[in-house]
């Protein structure tokens, strides 16, 4: 039994298939350039080509995921915009990708994709109630309580990147002031360290290179403050780091820790594991498909 | 059928007795001065007499339940600290009243029993998902999720009043800097508003004094963004607050909403109600009935 999860990012879009019995475990991985520059039905039309191909491959595909980033109309299957793909205001994307593969598509948040994908089969296996963070160009998050994904108001639950951390803090793209993602983002982790990409600064606080290594630090702190506010609000079991930014590791996840454990003074968060994902760079997809497999068993 | 609730204030001890069956309904209130002064034996006294006497009264009690401020431990029954109460540290605060009461006694922080009952019976009716904040001495708040109460680690899901909200704010009690407590609790808006107490602040923003004003203005707005952080994260219907800070009303809560706009731009808040609670100052003791009615049923 298996289900297809698609995911659509401003650099790749990626599909993967998933084989979910007792254990869901990934039979299949394909990824293209998103080519964001040509607009929504090109993009469209690359997303479901790549899964066409995957799915006929697979033969019985049940269930067809779709996560998608950016501020989303989940009850009209819409995307509101997307901050990182030019075009995409009041896209009907659901309707389209329906289209386009001729069966039901199942829509959801690419980090909230994240959260499940981490929760089933990742770093947050076994958790009761956990907070997820999702840090790439954007920062994303979810939420997950009894076991189970956190929706809210139109499925925006989750949305821990704007946070205020800091109210005098640099304006966001959202239009809010001193949100996480102003933090704690991969741009953001590159303009404090000085490089062209967040991956750039990783390489040179590898190499000991101070700036870089105080970009993470503070990037981790002001992480920290974000995870201490949703630990107070959820008082989940463990904290997972995920998304492209999430590869540094110890550099970011250490001061994240030390600024939990001095911002929170009010709850046991010796407790709470602050961890990174395991699943790399297919999560989103991987959790698109488990959401699909979700809803149809429902 | 009914149950009892306990609540344990600084000032005040409050009884009340809950008839719960298809609708419950409050049918006894009784209260005594808390006299925190003479030590947490002293008060558990008075308050287990104000308790049995009511239960007496009343004929058959099947439940009873003990609304408590502070950091509590749930698993082990116990008080760990009380802000505004002596004497406090590590009391087996569970053990020590069914001792009293000669029968057993279901713990809950006051904050969280608050938020029960604005739900089940208050300003939170009908939510699926709500987020109420309580602002008195201190600055507490509950989470609810798909129509149920969330505990989290030990309880302690929903201590909203230890959001940080200003990094680089005042020095908390509890040992932070910048907690939504240092900002809108009755004592920050005495200060802010250079009088003895919030209510007298309040007295004198209605004859229109500016610094009074002012004072709720800032609360307000400090308010809205703690708002916006636990919006994001949890997503709910609506916002309820409460405590004795609320009476403000208008002058708290109009800020807050405005803040709440302002701050929160990727998710349609327009949607989220922020009201005033309902119950009043037995809130707290509502909820601890219908906590403990609800340990019974499950």
């Amino acid at each position: 039994v298996k289900a297809a999860g698609l995911d659509l990012g401003g650099t790749n879009v990626k599909v993967c298939l998933l084989d979910y019995g007792e254990a869901p475990r990934v039979v299949e991985r394909r990824s293209a350039e998103t080519h964001a520059e040509r607009g929504p039905e090109a993009v469209m039309d690359v997303l479901a080509g790549l899964a066409a191909d995957a799915i006929a491959a697979a033969g019985a595909v049940q269930a067809v995921g779709l996560g998608a980033p950016g501020p989303l109309d989940l009850e009209r299957g819409r995307s509101l915009w997307m901050p990182n793909l030019p075009g995409w205001n009041n896209v009907p994307i659901v309707a389209e990708m329906e289209a386009r593969l001729g069966r039901r598509v199942a829509l959801i948040n690419d980090s909230r994709a994240l959260t499940l994908a981490e929760l089933e089969l990742g770093a947050g296996r076994g958790c009761r109630d956990l907070v997820c963070f999702a840090l790439g160009t954007g920062v994303g998050g979810g939420v997950v309580v009894n076991g189970q994904l956190l929706l809210g108001l139109n499925g925006t639950a989750g949305e821990l990147g704007h946070q205020t951390i800091d109210p005098e803090g640099r304006r966001c793209g959202c239009g809010n002031r001193g949100c996480l993602e102003q933090e704690a983002s991969g741009p953001a982790i590159a303009r404090a360290g000085g490089r062209a990409t967040a991956e750039a600064v990783l390489e040179a606080a590898r190499s000991g290179d101070e700036r870089a290594l105080a970009a993470f630090e503070r990037a981790g702190a002001k992480l920290g403050i974000a995870i201490a506010n949703a630990v107070l609000t959820v008082g989940p079991d463990r904290v997972v780091v995920g998304g492209g930014v999430a590869a540094a590791g110890e550099l970011l996840l250490r001061p994240a820790r030390e600024e939990l454990v001095r911002r929170d003074r009010v709850q046991p968060v010796e407790r709470v594991e602050v961890v990174a994902a395991t699943l790399g760079s297919y999560a989103g997809a991987i959790g698109a498909a488990l959401w699909a497999a979700s809803r149809i068993r429902t």
